[in-house]
């Protein structure tokens, strides 16, 4: 039997000029994968040049989270985006993120779309197919040593269909810390039963997802899920204690921890420069 | 004898949203470099992928002209930036026009400061150092084909020495329709013989400076000038319609126009899917 | 039986630093109201004073148009705005305008809202409470020397209707370039009787509904529609002009064009100081 | 012998939509004065709704802290702004802040440029009669009851001589946690002894001035300073404690604390409707 062996994902880089969200080095002590802002929603390049090198420092793969060009909203209000700029717009934060990284000796291996925008690529065609287009033709994985984006999102989203498509490869995550209805779905915030706050039981349903690939949903049933990464929150008080927690709690288990997709591709070399 | 070559290099892609500035697809009729904005001063990501496909049709060389962040002074304006933000910044712009480049088959093969930001590295070095740095740590060049990015700045610009000295290539670049002193400075704007207006006069200058590398200074003196590269103004009403005076004049007297940096590196090979 | 009276306004001030758009002093000679905008889809401050000014000078009033903040895609894109951030923007928008207007001697008399922001407050409640409890609490019109402002939308409004309920007066306004449904609808953007294209159609339109306050339908038939203002189009190349034949038309035919709103509130005084 | 009175200024309302600074609800306790950000350097209008109403429940006098456009930059970049363009920015400040103020009752009593502005405005001839320039055309004081703004600058500012000469009154403020050179001026930052961080001697200072209107210099000299406020820092994890231990020392030696300007004019109502 093969090891076991999971991803842990959290967003990182999210500050802007004077402002600061969440402890990016805290996090990376626990997670293999880091979800970096790329300037539209949050993140400015010297921002992004600190926290590429220290997902570079940590072994952590870097993944571009990209987004509305809205700072004022975080990039979590709905933009009715034309296909034309979103498909654009995501070629240019690609290659700005891919260009940064290059400049520590790292390079960018994933693409994760960011709150409003992951949800609407999860069903609009139209910005679906612009986000896709946008990783296709950007050339940021083809330049990065060989080694070909992979597109992050929840199992079902049609953006993760439409990349399939294209041929590009998918990688789903999973939410330790949300509900899960018995169709596998997620239980929409407000609902009483969306978020698990308690540490002990989000650690515990980690560690079965690593082990079982199973979610026990909120009518007791036991539901299996596709996933390759588990998605931790960093923006929170606590968020660096319970991602520890959760870290410690599948080394116990015997589950490895590792990134989806590699940290340096093949044929990576830090530019002599940096 | 070899034969009399020089490039024409204008400002493109300076429009924003709604708003354009300049006709580039006029200009790209006469000129073999454009100036691309890279969405700090000017330029929105989808503006960028149609001016720099308009730039590949038309076999005209693309250079980054990195800028301040300030859309609403479009660049114009000093600003206090640090070294370590203004060094990031040039790395973010220039991978996000490398990236929107290679989408449609084209490649950055240099880089020019734009307004302010030009003025500022000809003289202060913290913004000099910051912007040579972030163009030798960008690995934008080393990925676009193996073309090291050259730097496109006036004669005695300290960005210039500094990049030299950091192993970067500098073409240098003259004013056809600026007025010159004895020294080879250019007489300060706001003086009346800042500019130079009458179309035949400029183009005549244009010629004289390709075939002898000289100019006229305003006492009449001829003075030495080294340059790779015409600049010619785009956003003015009648600017196409000089570009084209100056192209004409300067094919009728036997000079070859060619972009100082080829449009293409080698090895770039155009995307299947762009 | 008294005379006939209708007023015509146009959009104004949609610049951005470099950029440009329309030409307003042509505009003004024709219209009566101007949708000034205010900075977050389109407008800067000195720009708005220069705008403000003109209009003051041509005796047309000053109307805010008030947008999404959102100047890459000039507010003409839907964003999931939150009630508590678009009531927020609006006070802020209303009082910024306000004291610009002040500045130049005076007074801003109107609401418009601009692009998306219009048609979302036409039919999405949230939005449209919020624009209109901006207004009612922004105290702007009680400060201008006790005149409220107006609302002006498009007939049906949802934020129309909201309005008069807080004891806000509405003025309605009806496009002469707009194809009509025979319910006093507009022909989607799109379909091909969208557009009245036609100069001398478009003027004899207007004069038609400033004399009897109906339009004639795509299918002929006569339809009334309330309306206080016809709304022009000033951004296109031949705007003026078509600005110029209709108003010299409705002039013409007895109609006289005059504000909604009176340009100058009572009591409002130029500063000295201005 | 009549009461001792000093004012307590801090910063307040620098957040910008997801990202928070400081605690103003901590700070409103101890100070009388706030200098709340207007939106171009920080400040989003739905958060500074929150922080007028928080002041005006706290019965904290309402400035309006007026900066550069640069929410990159945290407005501490010195730019070179055109007069023209820093005229028509203060004026829209100005009355967006107005406007905000009057829909929660209250009204803004005066300005105090931030950051990089605050230290241009010192000595750039240009830069300081636009900011006055805009403060006497905006007509902001004129319509908040009849109380007229105040500038609220350093001793010895150019900005604080030319509003006097245009009649604007100014309040000068003196730091409490500042060294002090024995001519009157600040130690230069970057120096050992430019800042003062024991909580016991920044407290005991700040009692000295307001009773005897002198500081200590770093040599030990005794310095009169002309001060109508104490400038206190808002942005760091000690400051509401800092700022609590100032107050109760005022308190102890017998010093009234009050705003500088009444935080309601004379005639301001509160709208039926905030």
């Amino acid at each position: 039997m093969g090891t076991l062996r999971i991803d842990l994902n959290c967003d990182a880089g999210e500050h802007f000029g004077r402002w600061t969200l969440g402890d990016d080095a805290a996090m990376f002590a626990s997670v293999s994968s880091a979800n970096i802002a790329t300037g539209f929603h949050a993140g400015d390049p010297a921002g992004m040049v600190d926290t590429c090198r220290a997902a570079v420092d940590a072994g952590v793969a870097i993944g571009a989270h990209v987004g509305y060009r809205d700072l004022a909203g975080f990039g979590r209000r709905f933009i009715e985006v034309a296909p034309r700029d979103l498909r654009a717009e995501t070629i240019y934060q690609l290659g700005a993120l891919a260009s940064i990284a290059r400049s520590v000796g790292g390079a960018v291996r994933y693409v994760k779309p960011h709150g409003a925008l992951y949800h609407a690529v999860a069903t609009n065609r139209g910005q679906a197919e612009a986000l896709v287009d946008g990783i296709a033709t950007s050339g940021t994985g083809s330049d990065a040593g060989g080694a070909p984006l992979i597109l992050l999102v929840a199992p079902g989203s049609l953006a993760g269909e439409l990349a399939r498509e294209r041929g590009i490869s998918v990688a789903h995550e999973v939410f330790a810390d949300r509900g899960y209805l018995p169709t596998g779905g997620l239980v929409p915030r407000g609902d009483p039963d969306a978020l698990v706050t308690d540490p002990a039981i989000v650690a515990r349903r980690a560690v079965r997802f690593a082990v079982e690939r199973v979610v026990e949903a909120v009518d007791g049933s036991i539901v299996e899920v596709a996933g390759d990464s588990l998605s931790l929150h960093g923006d929170t008080a606590g968020a660096p204690r319970l991602a520890r927690a959760i870290r410690d709690a599948l080394v116990a288990a015997g589950v490895e921890i590792a990134p989806f997709a590699s940290p340096a591709p093949r044929g990576a070399a830090r530019p002599g420069t940096a």
